[in-house]
């Protein structure tokens, strides 16, 4: 075990981190695991870590040509789902990614977030690779593989789907103590006390309750730039 | 005119939208019209609805595999730029889409959305259509086509970019009082007095101020669920 003990940073919803060599079937585990989860009733997010020039639109269609032609953002908004892209001038933190997009779901998958201090999945696949991943931290939290590795975290077949879901559920989504109350400074979350979260949540609720519309709000989120 | 003046709810940045009939050159407007702003050092963001089913990234890529599998929001991020591509329930409002996507840039156009009640440039052509876009009101600002229409409202030439970013900028982006704090209940705008936007402000800010990190903030987000 190396150290890298950071875990401790708040984060609404938990981030589960897909780790392993390529070809290890990372992506091929999630297409198991997010269906399984979605028939349970949770809402799955996915997160994918690229290091090259970012693609993702379709050539040819017309938020494809605006953003050819210089927009910063793109949207392309319908019914049944809607999508973004947009340019950034740095690697967005995963808590700034998390805060923004993924505010709805129950729990986010990453790939390709190997160095960060989420907790983490292996994937090993013996006939890909000799070895897994060297360096393990106290951030592994599960071994999926299809041989025992001798390490002293829980094992799981590649093909034991319900078992791993399971695991994932017990241990992330019913063990996270719900924040209700997230601040983000310059793209940062800010952990909050329980105290301070009472006390902010309170305060701002009584600040807005008057105003038209607010008297009975779900959810509110304030935005103050501060220049 | 027809009336729908409700052109008063807060939105920053400002939202124009280019209408017109089909194959009027809307995209080739905004494909002229982004650069010219761009190299003039503003950011541009674009919103396009779309009525029907909603896809968006490449078959194949992994992010397209976790959507198929049921992932209800995936995030492909990139040092350059990044994309979301979420489900949704509902036809998101362009207040909520603004918010929530646009923050950071000066000036959002939209295609797409002539039923709302943003400001409007109309582009027409006469060799695509007889007449332009009927039922005119009080939001079309300007009119854009190669021949001159019988309306009170400024007319430019489709190849006259300079001349239409400097009409934009002036209108739009120079008046544009910029608000410092926005409110979002449920996903909806709540329009501030400058008054309650400044205890707002003022409020969280001393809140936060002593928290690790928050001395120096620039912008602060806070989202809060009240459930």
């Amino acid at each position: 075990m190396t150290s890298k003990p950071e875990c401790d940073a708040v984060i609404v919803p938990p981030v589960v981190s897909i780790i392993g060599k390529p070809d290890c079937g990372k992506t091929t585990l999630l297409e198991k695991l997010i269906p399984e989860l979605a028939n349970r009733g949770y809402r799955v997010g996915t997160m994918k870590h690229h290091v090259h020039e970012f693609e993702m639109d379709k050539p040819g269609k017309d938020t494809w040509k605006h953003k050819q032609a210089g927009a910063k953002v793109v949207c392309l908004s319908a019914p049944s789902g809607l999508g973004v892209i947009r340019d950034t001038e740095y690697d967005s933190p995963i808590e700034e990614l998390v805060h923004r997009y993924f505010y709805d779901v129950d729990i986010v998958f990453t790939e390709g977030y190997k160095q960060e201090a989420m907790p983490k999945i292996e994937v090993y696949r013996r006939s890909i690779a000799s070895e897994p991943l060297p360096q393990r931290d106290a951030t592994w939290t599960a071994m999926v593989s299809d041989i025992k590795i001798a390490v002293d975290l829980p094992h799981f077949q590649p093909d034991k789907i319900t078992d791993i879901a399971d695991f994932i559920i017990k241990k992330f989504i019913k063990s996270e103590q719900k924040t209700n109350t997230t601040l983000l400074v310059d793209g940062k979350n800010v952990p909050l006390t329980p105290f301070v979260e009472k006390f902010i949540k309170k305060s701002v609720l009584g600040m807005t309750s008057s105003l038209k519309g607010c008297d009975k709000a779900k959810q509110i989120t304030l935005t103050i730039n501060n220049d």
